[in-house]
């Protein structure tokens, strides 16, 4: 096999989700990885550093569809109260129009995986982390305070968990787009004063 | 030494922290804590299954001081919007009161510490999500809607990380409550309809 394998890549994720799901994530291989996608190990290695990152691919372009969109918002008033939750809501927007009806299996399957493995869940919550500490530097870049911009990013990052966890329970169509408009309705409807 | 140590728990935790601080987290060795505790390695793995777990220390009382002012609260109208996050309110005064000004230096160190090491960091976070998980079973508890518990929630949790990393950050006499209930206004005006 040569270098340069096309599609290798996701071949390796499916591969890797495909083993996990049947077998365990812990008692998977990479060679089994490699191997099930008829791939070599070294290939598996020239794109994922272990096996576990094969779940976390993506990363960079996951905080980039919702940071994105927040630094083109036309978003009047940032600095006032309702402009950072609006830049927010632009973010989930952008986030929303990546992850696809098609994407909702695999995104299902992936989920099952982290949530049978504790040291997955924490590298989960890691990742919602880092996409809390992008938020809130975008906020910043758009004007809204530092201690503001912590608040609605972590908010936005809460909408979000809650919206993306109902998507992939839920047996129906709904997007994920309508379960974060929802969600995001719900946050300003709870924290709304008596 | 004998079997029985009198303050040998706090002694751990407390000599652990001086060490990983001075030396780093991956520096040091139980068998360097039990030194400096004056206790014997034997005695450390009586109280804790490994160092990790030294700075992780009461986790369930951490999550009791939430869970537990929710169960008694006084709150009306659960079911509806304002309900839940009364409750969530009433959470956050139970942590808040358990965090005393004596307990900021430890905090602050115990926290720089967990910054600096990012198998630390996800293990906080999953603590955090513990507590999340423990808050919406509570709000279940008290009537409101498992969809809107969980915002609600995740919205607590979010609280309760800004305005600990606040505190933690301030070089003033504030509060942990002072911190809390300021945030909690924030994220009530952040979320108001404009």
């Amino acid at each position: 096999m040569g270098r340069w394998e096309p599609g290798a890549r996701a071949r390796l994720r499916d591969a890797a989700l495909d083993l996990f799901s049947e077998h365990g994530y812990e008692q998977t291989t990479v060679a089994q990885i490699a191997a099930r996608a008829e791939l070599t190990e070294r290939t598996f290695y020239r794109h994922f550093a272990d096996k576990r990152e094969v779940l976390f691919d993506g990363q960079e372009q996951f905080v980039a569809r919702f940071v994105d969109p927040m630094a083109t918002s036309p978003t009047k008033d940032v600095p006032g109260s309702a402009g950072a939750l609006d830049l927010v809501a632009a973010a989930l927007r952008g986030a929303g129009s990546w992850f696809t009806p098609a994407m909702k299996e695999f995104a299902t399957r992936r989920q099952a995986v982290i949530e049978a493995e504790p040291s997955l869940r924490e590298r989960e919550l890691l990742k919602l982390g880092s996409l809390a500490d992008a938020l809130a530097d975008a906020l910043v870049a758009r004007g809204v305070p530092t201690d503001r911009a912590a608040l609605a990013a972590q908010a936005g990052v809460s909408v979000f968990r809650v919206a993306f966890a109902r998507w992939i329970a839920s047996g129906d169509d709904r997007s994920l787009q309508d379960h974060l408009d929802r969600a995001l309705d719900e946050l300003r409807s709870l924290t709304a004063q008596p």
